[in-house]
């Protein structure tokens, strides 16, 4: 069934990005969510709760409002308003709202809070739309394409963590804060990563020199994962470089910085992969 | 000597995967193997030992019961007992269920508990019947082939390690917490790693100045590893890629997307590299 | 209008290189940049200060007259004043005299001390004469070519940063040290590219559990714009082998390591990438 | 001039090692300089060194023995005595003797121990001449020619560096720890390679901030070594492996796994790079 009327205009601007109104309503959204995402990370400041609570509290019911009044109408323009309310972004709108109303009912819930953040997901239904996205295919798919291996990557590290958070436990023992293994392969996360916290550190000799050990071969290992999606976005890139087509000829392999088609000569900035999203 | 009646049943279930009973007995292995895992890591952390003690004792005796009928099956049907015994996984199996009974006579020995962790080693063995062991293998491939040069490279990295410690530990000396040289070196590795814990950190500007320079070093050093192993998987994966055949018609040759075979139209999906483990 | 006399000699000296003299005023600069930058790192040590104050003031001023001298000369001699004074380096000569003169007027505002450090850009100015910078130029442009990759990259890591923030602030809660979401969007900002300070770690069993999520996950996405950077470089440093042209003869297609043209023998050393900055 | 009689046969054992009697030389030395280096280690463990002085005084003394007759030896049966004084491994030779004799006059000097760990450097030298050493040939190659690329990558990881240290002084101030602006530039040092100490931190909301894009970028910045490293080792990797000639027939263009030679089937196990060193 095709829209008509007042439901066909609302569609188009709401989620369609072609037209004019189309393309300023995402602008405002993008604002509309970034303003509204800053207003709940600084409503979480202490200090600041206490002296600006009125306006927060006053700020959060007008997003609220807006994201409830947008919710109502998406799904009255909707397609298909089932498949709508079901759809994951239809979900994330959702609960962009329902924390304000459940506060009504439970109060002083942080986590409530917590979920209001989620609105933030909202910003790559409206980029998803724009051309930057189809970089973020290609990050995508490499990613995709070396999951399985990837997977292994991450079961090997998992298993390395084991052996070497069990045995800095038995070398370093509860006294040096390693009260237990499950702390221990925390340690060995920590080090293995490279990020190092240090509110735990090995304190004996021996502690140190299996804590050298750990860090060297975590030193290797950073390579594995970097080694597997540099080899598979190189060839995606190669791939896409090969496919990107001339929108006025239609005609393939331009180099990736030629800026116009070497077969009409027409502008190349705007032209787009050919495979699908 | 081929096996017949229970025993032939029983190496097909235990150490084959092909039949279903087979596969059901890998995936009920698994879960046990990774529940009993799971039960040291807890029964390791205190204050859940004392409360909980008598049950991760007796949980512990079940799993080592079960483990303990599971070993003496392998070994009952195994094509060639001798073997299986002094294999790999057959030690590892041992070493499984005989820190449970080694407590009876030592008590106390919290080593003992970590050797039970290197059942989390048997889960490879399950795995490496699965296709997803063919991804390992390439990354062991590209590591295996880069072995020599990542031998040169910690060789360097040690000596400079060394030298880069003696240093330190003159500048900066005793009083800020390089003890010895040894500590000095622990530092060094600590710091050209970028794992940073800050249990000793330089506190002279001279120190600090050479610190400078360690991390400097180190950053462009993490380079050189991440360098060797991409260029190794980028020509394994390369070679992967060319070499895959297609189950239906056996050609090779097709893209590292393909879903269906170029050939003959065959799903691709269960497709498997020629080159053995 | 071509400049005549003493103001087109100035002009060689000072914006040229070619000349003898050039190369030599090119030098001294230089030299005088660092040492004007190393007196204002070193007059920011307390202790220095108290004890050489009146020294580092004197030495301050005579860099700043000299600068002033070399500013105004710039100015007199520039082919095209108006352009020079508003252009990138012509403000950052200006602000790199300022701050002396403005330290006359308002009294001890150290930010004024700062922007001097500043004139550290002016050796770019210099630099890029110099054939050191066509490696730059690759740098830069592989950088350009990624810049919406790595965009939609940093888009993703600060939305990831949010949504684990917000949960670590629900998990940890300000007892443990995350006080407020943005400090929490701060610490995994810290955890997940790995410099892990360890002012604020996780306590808890479930915070550490998710800490230990977040660092493995940033262990794989620190692989993305090195993939990234990699696959870029790797085509700008084949485009640029590949277009290398002989001194000599003009022809190009010489290998990297290649002292001698290929074509007619001429020493290759100085030759240089023939697509312009 | 060519040697003869026992001098001959010493240059054979002590430079060679072609002949048994030198490989078994070249063993030796290594273990006594890795424990003569292990020596200088563990003596400067303080606790050690109260109870064990003796002894390893004694040892550093049979060590400086030893070498000293070596160093003696090599002069004697050099081909060119001179040359080989004034080469660096000769004037390693001897800083690694001199300190013991210089502690008999100046007593209590710490770091003439240290000067004796540059023994490990001797190692290099006996390494050299096994084939492991094509290997770090090719490491030192790839690094090599992407010097001045390395070069000008580290020259603007300086000047960020000073910008964003003076920034953080001037936000954070010595209240804070950033007790002048060279400290500041080595917290952005520690920040930027993600080394991360954590003995000085960021306190306030701003610095929090400006830090967390000092992590953000370094994040970026630590693709950039990895990349020019990465580009450079493929492109000698590739190489290497189309150069690398069958020691029986001479031909070349075998792959990486190749164990026989495809032209004449000899086993390609010891086959070399044809490249000199």
């Amino acid at each position: 069934m095709a829209l008509t009327g007042t439901r066909k205009w609302l569609n188009e601007v709401i989620f369609g990005t072609d037209t004019p109104a189309g393309k300023y309503f995402d602008v405002v959204l993008i604002w509309t969510i970034l303003l509204s995402v800053a207003l709940v990370l600084l409503a979480s400041v202490q200090s600041w709760w206490v002296r600006y609570g009125d306006i927060f509290f006053a700020l959060e019911w007008f997003f609220t409002a807006l994201f409830t009044v947008e919710y109502l109408t998406r799904i009255y323009c909707a397609q298909d308003r089932r498949s709508y309310i079901f759809s994951f972004y239809g979900i994330v709108d959702l609960l962009a709202i329902l924390p304000s109303y459940l506060a009504l009912i439970y109060t002083g819930a942080s986590y409530l809070m917590v979920i209001r953040l989620l609105r933030v997901l909202r910003i790559f239904r409206i980029l998803k739309l724009v051309r930057y996205l189809s970089d973020a295919n290609l990050l995508v798919r490499s990613l995709w394409q070396a999951r399985r291996r990837i997977l292994v990557f991450y079961a090997s590290v998992l298993v390395l963590c084991i052996i070497f958070g069990s045995v800095m436990f038995v070398v370093e023992g509860p006294k040096n804060g390693f009260t237990s293994i499950p702390k221990s392969i925390y340690w060995t996360i920590v080090t293995i990563t490279t990020v190092g916290f240090g509110d735990i550190t090995p304190h004996t000799a021996w502690g140190q020199t299996i804590a050298s050990m750990t860090m060297l071969i975590g030193y290797s290992i950073i390579a594995v994962p970097t080694g597997i999606v540099t080899a598979e976005l190189a060839h995606e890139l190669g791939r896409e470089k090969q496919l990107a087509r001339c929108h006025n000829c239609g005609r393939a392999g331009h180099d990736a910085d030629s800026e116009y088609c070497k077969h009409c000569g027409y502008k190349l900035e705007d032209f787009e992969p050919t495979h699908g999203d």
